[in-house]
C-alpha cells in the first residue's frame, strides 16, 4: 500500500505540472516515498489545520508544491481534485508555491533556505510554549517539527546560521529531512558542493542518519528514532530526483519542467497505473491516507482533555497566549524628554513584553545597542529574550515562525543598515501579513564615526516600497508611542526606524495624527511653503521654519513618522496636510526618491555617507536649518 | 622585540580609539600578537600597494580599523602618524571602517561575514590568474590569501556560503585566522553559539590547526606551515579580546567603546610604556616593521624580472587582462526580433566574454534561467564560468573581490528576486565603485506561475534609491545592447534587469538615447500625455498610444531604461523628454514609487503579485493597453 500511495503521489503531482504545463515534477517523484511514511507518522487534524499541538510540516523547497498539494489533498484537507487540476492558475488554492491561504501550508516557502530557519523558529515556539504550559504529567505541547530540505537550501547561508541555533539549544522536536538527490538546476551539485554534510551538522550539535530515501522500511525505522531523541535530528535521505520518470530518472531536466504526456504514460504504465487516466487516487489508497481525518479528530479530543485538566493559571495563560491584548499597555509618557528613539522605543518593547505574554524577541547581538533587552523577562527557553547571534537572516525567518506558530508575537532587532542582510525574511512577513516587527536602530548618517559601510541610505525607499509592510520613523518619545500603538492596532508587519542620538520633543499636532501617517505639528496662515520630514529631521524642519519665518516667509511643518499610511489617505487629508498654496519640499536623511509623491523638491541623501561626528555630517550633506531654509527660498523662487 | 612591536600596535590602537572618543579596541588588542608575526610573514610592497602579485590581507572584521592603520602605519603605507590622529575624522585617511581610499586597504569590510567571502574571492581570483598567465618554471602569481576573521564573521550565513566554495576548489592559497576570542556583544558567544568550527571547517575541506594566539612561535609555526597545503587553510587563534586591558581583559565591554584614559595608562605601565605619552613607536619597533618598503621594493623588482621572462603571448594576455578594452567587442544585432531580454543579454555576455580576457562570471545556479552559460568557455578554475551553487550572497561578495583583485571584470546573475539575498554585496560594489556586473532575470510578475515568492515588487525602487549604482531595465534586444554599451563606459557597478518573456521591437529613437538613461520613441504633435515605462511595459505604452491616438488624444512614448542615468540630465533634456505641455503618467509592472519624480501618476503594483498566467497577470494587475489608456485619460481629466 505504501508504495502504491507514493506512486499515487507521483503521479498526482506529474499530472498537475503536466496539466499547468509549468511546474518542478523532479522533487515530489523523489520524496514520494518518503512522504508517503512520514505522513502515517505524523499527528494532526486535517479538519482543523489550526489546532495547535499538530506537528508541523515545512516543506522548504517551496517548489516541490505538487507534494504538498497531493499530500495534503490525500490527508483530507480541504482541497478537491479540481483544486489539484487547477495547479498554477490565477486564484486557485494551488498556487505554484505554497501559501498559507491553502489549509494546511504552515508558511509559505519559495526562496531557498527559508524554510529550514522557519522548521527552526517553529521548534523554538513550540520549546517556549512547552516551558510556559506543560505541567507535571500533563504535556499540552509535545509535538514534532519537520522540515523537508534540499541541496539549494543546505547550500543558503540561512540554513547553516538557523542549524547554529538550533543545535546550540538542543531542539530536540526538531526533524529535517534532507532530500539528498545531488541534482541541482545547473546539474550535479558537486561543481560547487563537497561538503560533508553529516558532518557539518555533527558541528552544529545535531544527530545525524543517513538512509535510503526509497527503502520503506528504512524511512519508517529513522522516523520511528525521532521520537526519543535529546538533539535536533537531520535525516539524510539519499534520493533519485525524479525517480519513477523512466529515462529522466536522475536528470536535472526533471527539476523545472513538466516531464511530457508520453513520457508519463510510460512511466504510469510501468508501475501499472492506468496510462491513459490522469489524476487518479484509488479508493483503497484514500480509505488508507485519509484515515488521518478521523485520527486527527481523536488526537485533538484527547488534547482538549488535556487542556481541561490543566490548573486555571496555566489556562489563563494559554488564553491569554492566543489572543494577546494590546489595550492594557502602560504605555510610558516621553513629554519633555529629549531622547534617542531607540531608547524610548527600548521602554517602549518593555512595556508591552511586561503587560502581553505572546509579546517577546531579541536581536543579532545588538540588544545593548538596540535597546531591545527585556529586562528582568528572562532568556529562551525560560524566558523573552532570543539571543539570535550575528545571524540576522536567520533572525527574521525564525521570527517569521514563532508570528506564524499561533501563540507569540515577536520583534527582530538589528542595526537599520543590517536589514538588507534579512530583506528577504521581511518580504515574507509581509507576504503572509504576520505579526512581526522590525527594531531597525542607528538609521541615518546620525551613526556618525563608523561610516559609510554602517549609514543606512535606500533602506527606507526599500521597506516603503513593499507591499503590506509599515516603516514607521519616529521623530520623538511620545511620537514613537503613538506609532507603536497605530502598529498594534494594523496587525501587519512594521519596522521601527530608530536614531542612534537624541531627539527634540515635537509640539502638539495642528492637525492630523500618526493614524494618518504624517501630520501638522506646525501650520501658518498664509504659508507659502510645507516643510516634510520624519524622524531627525523633524526638529530640523521646525527650526528651519523659524529662520524662514524671521525673513517673513511663513511655513507648514508636517511630521511624516508613515509613508506607507499616508499613501493610504484620502485626499481631504491629503489636501490639509499638504496646503494647496504651498510648495512642498520633504527632508529626509535618506534616498527620498518616494517623498516625491508628495513633493515638489526633496532634500535628500545623493550619495553613501562618510565617516565623522554625526553633526558635521548632517551638516556637510545639507540637513541644517539654514540650508534647508535656503532650499526652501529657492523652490519658492524656481 | 615582536612584543614590543605588538604591544606598540595595541597602545597605538588605544591611544586612536580614545582621541577619537570612538571606535572598537578590543579586537585590535586581541590580535597585535598574531598580527605583529604575520606582518613579517607577508610579501607585499607598502609604496606599491598596487603590486599584482602581492599577498591580500582581508580584515573582515573592519570594525578593528585601528589594527589595520596600526599595521599599515608601522609597514610603510602612506599614512603618518597625524592620520593615526585623525581617527574616525571627517575626510581622514582613517575613517571608522577601512576603505579602499586608504592605500593598502584591499576591500571595504564592515558588514560581518563580507570580508570571508571577499578573501575566498581574492583567491579565486589568484587561482584563475595562475592559471591563464604561469608558465613553467615561471610562476608570476604565487601569493596568499590572508584573511583575519571573528566569531561575528563566522555566524553570519555568507561565511559558510563562502567557505564551502573555498573547499569545493581546494583554494590552498587561502588562509583564514579566526581570532576565537568567545566574545560577542552581547556577551559571551555560547549564549547563541557552540558550534564545533574545527569540525565544520573540516566538513567544508579545511585543513584546520588550533593555537594559542598569544604564543609567539605557535604562531610563526603555523604561519610558516601554511606554505605548502594543498588545501584552504583555517588557524583557530584563540585570543582573549582587549589583551593588556588589564581588568577589563576578556570583557565584551572592549568591544565597542574607548578603554578611557585611567586604564590606557595603567595598562602602558604594566607594559613598561610611558604611561603620559601617546602615539609612541619606538625607532627600534619603526625600523624593524618598516624593513617591509625595502624587502617590498626588492620582492616586486625580482617580480618584474619574471614577468619579463614570459613568453609574448602570456605577456599579451597579462597586458590585456590589465587593461580591459571593450571597444572592440562584436555586439550582436536584434533587429526585428522579438526576443526576451534575459536571451538577448545572454548573447551580449557571450560576444563581450569572447573578446574581452578580463570579462568571466556566472550564477548562482541558475545558469540556464540566466541564459548566462558563456559557451565553450570552460569551467572555473580553467575556464570563465564560475558556478556559485544556490549561495547569492557569497557570489556578489566573491565577485566584488573578483572585481578588485586588479585582473578581471566579473558578473553575477540570479532571479530579480533573489538579489534581495544579495543585497549588501552590491551596496558594497557601490560603495566601492567596482566594475561588477549584476543580471537579475525573471524580473516581474512576467515570472507568472511561480507566484509572488518569485516575482520583484520593490527590488528596482530599491537598486534605483542606492547611489553610484546603474539599474538598466532594457526594453528589446537592441535597447540591451545600448544599456551594455553606456554600462561598460560608465565603469561603475549596474544591474541589468531582464525579462522571461519575448519582448517586442521599438521603434527607433525620437529624440535622445540610452545615454539619456530615457527617450522620446514616440513624438506627436500637440500630445497631451507623456508615457514612460521601462522594460516590458514600453511596447504596451505604445499600443495605448494608439489607442489614444484613435479617439484623438496625442500621446508621447519615452523609453527609460536607466532611472539613474535620467536623474543625472540637465533640465532642457528632462524637458524634451517630458514635454511641459504634456501631463506625464508612469508605467511600470513595480512599486514605481521613484517615477513620482518626473511623472504626474504612477501605474504601478500596489501589491505583491499572484501564480498564474503572465499575460492574466499583467491585466489582472492594470498592465494592458486598453486600462493604460484609460487612466491616461481620467488623469488629463482630472
Amino acid at each position: 500500500m505504501r508504495s502504491k500511495i507514493s506512486n499515487t503521489i507521483k503521479f498526482l503531482s506529474a499530472d498537475m505540472i503536466q496539466k499547468a504545463n509549468s511546474g518542478h515534477p523532479g522533487t515530489p517523484m523523489g520524496l514520494s516515498d518518503v512522504m508517503s511514511v512520514l505522513m502515517s507518522k505524523i499527528r494532526h487534524n486535517p479538519k482543523n489545520p489550526k489546532w495547535l499541538n499538530r506537528d508541523r510540516i515545512v516543506f522548504s523547497g517551496g517548489h516541490a508544491s505538487a507534494l504538498v498539494y497531493s499530500y495534503l489533498y490525500l490527508s483530507g484537507y480541504d482541497l478537491d481534485l479540481d483544486d489539484l487540476k487547477n495547479f498554477r492558475q490565477l486564484h486557485s488554492k494551488t498556487p505554484g508555491h505554497p501559501e498559507i491561504t491553502t489549509d494546511g501550508v504552515e508558511i509559505a516557502t519559495g526562496p531557498l533556505g527559508q524554510g529550514v530557519a522557519n522548521a527552526v523558529g517553529f521548534a523554538m515556539a513550540a520549546k517556549y510554549a512547552a516551558n510556559l504550559l506543560n505541567e507535571e504529567n500533563n504535556e499540552i505541547i509535545d509535538h514534532k517539527i519537520y522540515c523537508l530540505c534540499g541541496d539549494g537550501d543546505l547550500e543558503e547561508g540561512i540554513s547553516y546560521e538557523a542549524c547554529a541555533l538550533a543545535g546550540r539549544h538542543n531542539l530536540d522536536n526538531l526533524v529535517i529531512i534532507y532530500d539528498s538527490n545531488k541534482i541541482t538546476i545547473d546539474g550535479s551539485t558537486d561543481i560547487a558542493w563537497d561538503e560533508d554534510v553529516k558532518v557539518r551538522f555533527e558541528a552544529q550539535g545535531f544527530e545525524v542518519a543517513r538512509i535510503d530515501g526509497h527503502n520503506f522500511d528504512q524511512i519508517e525505522f529513522v522516523l520511528d528514532e525521532t521520537k526519543n531523541k535529546e538533539k535536533p535530528y537531520l535525516i539524510i535521505a539519499n534520493t533519485t530526483i525524479g525517480k519513477g520518470a523512466l529515462e529522466l530518472e536522475g536528470s536535472h531536466k526533471t527539476h523545472g519542467a513538466p516531464l511530457g504526456e508520453d513520457l508519463i504514460k510510460r512511466a504510469k504504465a510501468e508501475l501499472k497505473f492506468d496510462p491513459d487516466k490522469t489524476f487518479v487516487v484509488d479508493e483503497d489508497v484514500l480509505f488508507e491516507t485519509r484515515s488521518a481525518v478521523e485520527k486527527g479528530d481523536l488526537e485533538e479530543k484527547l488534547w482538549n482533555e488535556k487542556v481541561a485538566k490543566l490548573s486555571d493559571e496555566k489556562k489563563n495563560l494559554l488564553n491569554s497566549l492566543l489572543n494577546p491584548d494590546f489595550s492594557k499597555v502602560a504605555f510610558p509618557d516621553f513629554s519633555g524628554q529629549k531622547v534617542a528613539t531607540r531608547d524610548s522605543n527600548g521602554k517602549i518593547l518593555n512595556a508591552i513584553a511586561a503587560s502581553v505574554p505572546s509579546f517577546l524577541g531579541g536581536s543579532a547581538d545588538l540588544a545593548a545597542s538596540n535597546k531591545t533587552e527585556l529586562k528582568d523577562m528572562g532568556d529562551f527557553p525560560n524566558g523573552k529574550n532570543l539571543h539570535f547571534g550575528i545571524r540576522e537572516h536567520a533572525m527574521a525567518a525564525i521570527n517569521n515562525a514563532i508570528a506564524r506558530y499561533g501563540l507569540f508575537v515577536p520583534f527582530s532587532a538589528t542595526f537599520f543598515i543590517f536589514s538588507d542582510y534579512l530583506k528577504c525574511g521581511a518580504r515574507l512577513a509581509a507576504l503572509m501579513n504576520l505579526r512581526h516587527y522590525f527594531i531597525f536602530t542607528h538609521d541615518s548618517i546620525g551613526v556618525g564615526e563608523d561610516g559609510p559601510t554602517h549609514e543606512p541610505i535606500e533602506q527606507l525607499a526599500t521597506f516603503r516600497s513593499m507591499p503590506n509592510f509599515y516603516t514607521f520613523r519616529p521623530a520623538d518619545g511620545n511620537e514613537n508611542v503613538e506609532c507603536w500603538k497605530e502598529a498594534l492596532n494594523l496587525g501587519s508587519p512594521c519596522a521601527f526606524v530608530c536614531s542612534r542620538q537624541g531627539l527634540e520633543c515635537l509640539p502638539k499636532a495642528v492637525f492630523g495624527s500618526v493614524k494618518g501617517g504624517a501630520y501638522l505639528v506646525k501650520e501658518r496662515e498664509n504659508a507659502k511653503i510645507t516643510l516634510v520630514a520624519s524622524g531627525s529631521e523633524v526638529s530640523l524642519c521646525l527650526k528651519a521654519a523659524d529662520i524662514l519665518q524671521s525673513e517673513d516667509i511663513e511655513a507648514n511643518v508636517v511630521s511624516a513618522p508613515c509613508f506607507e499610511l499616508l499613501c493610504k489617505q484620502e485626499k481631504s487629508y491629503l489636501d490639509r496636510v499638504f496646503n494647496k498654496n504651498t510648495k512642498v519640499l520633504a527632508v529626509e536623511a535618506a534616498s527620498g526618491l518616494e517623498w516625491y509623491k508628495f513633493a515638489d523638491e526633496v532634500l535628500g541623501m545623493k550619495s553613501f555617507g562618510e565617516s565623522g561626528n554625526a553633526n558635521e555630517l548632517f551638516k556637510l550633506f545639507g540637513f541644517s536649518d539654514v540650508n534647508v531654509a535656503k532650499i526652501a527660498k529657492e523652490l519658492l523662487n524656481s
